[in-house]
Parts: C-alpha cells; sequence; structure tokens
C-alpha cells in the first residue's frame, strides 16, 4: 500500500471517515486532502460547517504530525485555531493543503489551507500537536 | 415547539444530525446540549476526534448568537480556538455549555466548555461571530 | 518578601517593568495586576494597544504557571489567543485576573480577563505555557 | 515623507515607539519591520518577550489594514492568535514580516512572522482587524 492508502485505511472507520475525507497525498512536508461537500456536512444557506472544516483540517495536521515524530510515539492536537474566510457551498469539493511551521521533538505546528473549487480560500487552520516519546 | 425542539429539528439534516447532538437547553445567556461518543466520531485510540470537539462547540455558540440577533440578521463564525484538556472515550457522552463573553451589534463571542461524563474538562473553545444586519 | 513583592522584583528590570505591571496578587489559582494606561502604552485614539494588553496578560499566565510548577522546572508559552472587546482609554487604569484551566504536568492553560476601570471587559486572554522538567 | 517615515512618525510617541519598532517596508501586500531586542523587552532568561512578540506584530497587522482600507475608515484588532516557536535572545534583532490573508470589506486578516538574526521562525501571529465605514 501507499502511504495515502495506508492513511485511508486508518481513517475509514472513524470521524474522516464518517465526513468522507480522501486523501491525496501523504509527505512529511505536505499533506493533502479532498472532501465533498454533501448536504449532510453543511449548516444553514447550504454551505459547510464550520466544524466540518476544522475537523478536516485538524486530521491533517495530525497526519503530518504523525510521518514525522519518531515510531512509537504518540501525539494529540493541544490546541487549533482557525480563522474562516469564505463558504464552500453545498456540491462542490474541497481541498485541504497542510504544511508544517515547526517540527521539534516535544511539538509540531502545522498549518492548513482549505480552498474551493475556484481556488479560494475558504479557511485557515493552525494547529499544535504535542509528541510524547513511547 | 419549545426552543430546545426549535433548534433540535432545525439540526437534523445537517453536520449536528450526522453527528447526533442533542439540545437540552437554549437561553439567551446558555446553550447546553449532549453528544454521545459513538465510535465513529473517534480517531485512534477510541476517544472523541478534536474536529467532532470543535464542531459541537461550534454549533452551540453559532446558535447562542442567532438567538441574541435582531431579526432577519444573519451570522457566521469567522474564527474559533480550541484548547484540549483530556480525552473523552467512546461509549460515554460529553456535555457541552456555550456562554457568552461579548454580544455586541456586528460581533458576538461565546465560549464553550465541553465536559466528560466525570465533569473533567475536554475542551474549551472560544469563537467569534459576525453580526450581519438585513 | 511576599509572593506578590516577590514578583514584583522579577518583573522590575523587564518588559513588564517597562509597561509598569503593578501586582497585586500572586496565588496559585490566581494572579491579579493592575497597569495604568499611560500615553506611551497606547495606540491611535488614545486607547490602550493591543498588544500592550497581550502583554500584560502573558506576564500574568507566565507567572501563575511557574507558581505552580515543580521546583526547578522551567517554562515557555507556546501560544496565545486573545479577543480584543473593548477599549481602555488613556489615564485610566486596567486590571488582568488570571486563572487556570488546566494544571498539567507538561502544559498549563491559564485564561486572564483583562477589565476597565468600569469592570467591563477590555479583553480575554487564552494561552498554553509548556512545563520542562530540571 | 515615504509611506515607511508616515507611519514611523505615527507610531513614535505611541507603544511601538517605546518598544522600538522600526519600519523598513510599507505596502499594500507587504509590512516590514524591526526590533532591537533590548535588555527591557525580556523576559527571564534574557530572551525577548512573548508580549514584545505579540504587540510587535500587532502593530504590522494593523498597519496592512489601514493601508488597504477606504479612507476614513476605521480598525481594530478584534482577535490574534501566536504560536511561539523559538527565542529571540538579547542584544540581536528580530525582522516581522506581515502579509494579508483576507482583505474584505468589513474583516482583514493578515499573518506575521517573526523570525530571529538567523532567520529561524520566532513566531507567528495571526490577526483579524475589523473595518468600521467612517
Amino acid at each position: 500500500m501507499t502511504p495515502v492508502q495506508k492513511v485511508q485505511a486508518l481513517l475509514q472507520d472513524r470521524f474522516p471517515g464518517l465526513m468522507g475525507v480522501e486523501m491525496t497525498e501523504v509527505t512529511q512536508d505536505r499533506v493533502c486532502a479532498t472532501l465533498r461537500v454533501r448536504p449532510e456536512l453543511c449548516t444553514g444557506g447550504e454551505i459547510l460547517h464550520g466544524g466540518a472544516i476544522m475537523a478536516f483540517a485538524d486530521t491533517l495536521g495530525a497526519i503530518g504530525t504523525v510521518i514525522n515524530m519518531p515510531e512509537g510515539a504518540r501525539t494529540a492536537t493541544i490546541e487549533s485555531k482557525t480563522n474562516f474566510i469564505g463558504g464552500a457551498r453545498v456540491d462542490t469539493t474541497v481541498h485541504g493543503e497542510a504544511t508544517p511551521i515547526h517540527k521539534g521533538k516535544t511539538t509540531q505546528v502545522w498549518q492548513t489551507r482549505v480552498t474551493g473549487a475556484d481556488g479560494k480560500l475558504v479557511g485557515i487552520v493552525t494547529q499544535t500537536q504535542i509528541v510524547m516519546a513511547k
């Protein structure tokens, strides 16, 4: 299995699987995925729920951390901050791209840009992952 | 219908409905709900996904804003910040309580505490809602 | 020296001293101080600069952490989030009160409310401190 | 006077002037400045106080907003989030570079990278400015 397939398999029976996150790239310096804006991911006005945007990004930042940490270590998101910029309409697809701001021994910081089908920014998420040695 | 029932009905076919958010209190100074930690809301290790915590809280803060804004106005979350404190295990139920920090004409700021079955803090979310006049 | 005097002495030749932070209470569950809004702490419009609000709060949250951590340990702020609610006018005094959200072994989370002379909220700051064992 | 000189003159008797912020570039898509890490801007351990980092960045993001908003409009920072990555030692100089994430009619979002003399990241600040029409 490719790294993308391995990660996809791990997500399947979990929250990202329920949402429909589809991994497209998993490397140490970039983690990407797409998310189809199904009606059940929306809020009023038929736009993607802010919570879905945050959950989508959180998934990518956590994967980025896992890919970079020593074997046997564990990680958890300790804080996350989102700025919501534009709406993503139902029946479109959003794209998420997570890149590292900091890869430390005890913490990693990742930033994820979520963009719409037209390339416009939907939201930007910055999160801190704590890394616990085995 | 009571305010709780009205809000519950609105959530049903949307992302909070998919997650299983159950409203328990809707007043102008407090919005509460519960969320069952089903396996499909979890991340690795069988604990509630951080994204689900953020989406749960975002829902409550937005409802709090809607309840307080003038008729015909619209709102959107413009930013949200979460500190994750403890894990919530699968097959338990978490409780969310959102209270206002600021109710202004153009913005409202709400803070939501998510706690576990044992009353321990799972996470705390602070979000800003912009209010747009009709 | 009382705890308040000890902390005040430490701050004197540092940034909080330059700003004029005056400690008023230092306990394990609450750290308070006042800050006189001198003209050189202001921004345009003669209101307290947002940066001064954040620096004031950061100081209190860090002190709260130090007071609670094991002897010999060190701490650093790893992230901080502020919501600015109201302005504090020049020649008034603001009050800061920091209380703990979480006191863990590796991280502590503190929240500081900054209020004006009239008791109204000026800003609210939540910060995470990492604690490094000796 | 150049834009840099105009902005510098405005800052002089205010908090950024007290700190010693030196503007180096002021354009609609990038605002840069330097800050000398004098001892009185430090915290324990002779490193730049986190509050000074936040105040430095807040200044740049606010200037970026002013440069882009319609004449007669006013702005205020409504929220700010910082991740602290590395320390900046006393008697060095840090550099700040603010770039826009979003330039809207009612809000602007700016992100500022603060780097040390060696080019390493000291902190990253994301802030939302509200824009009020005349």
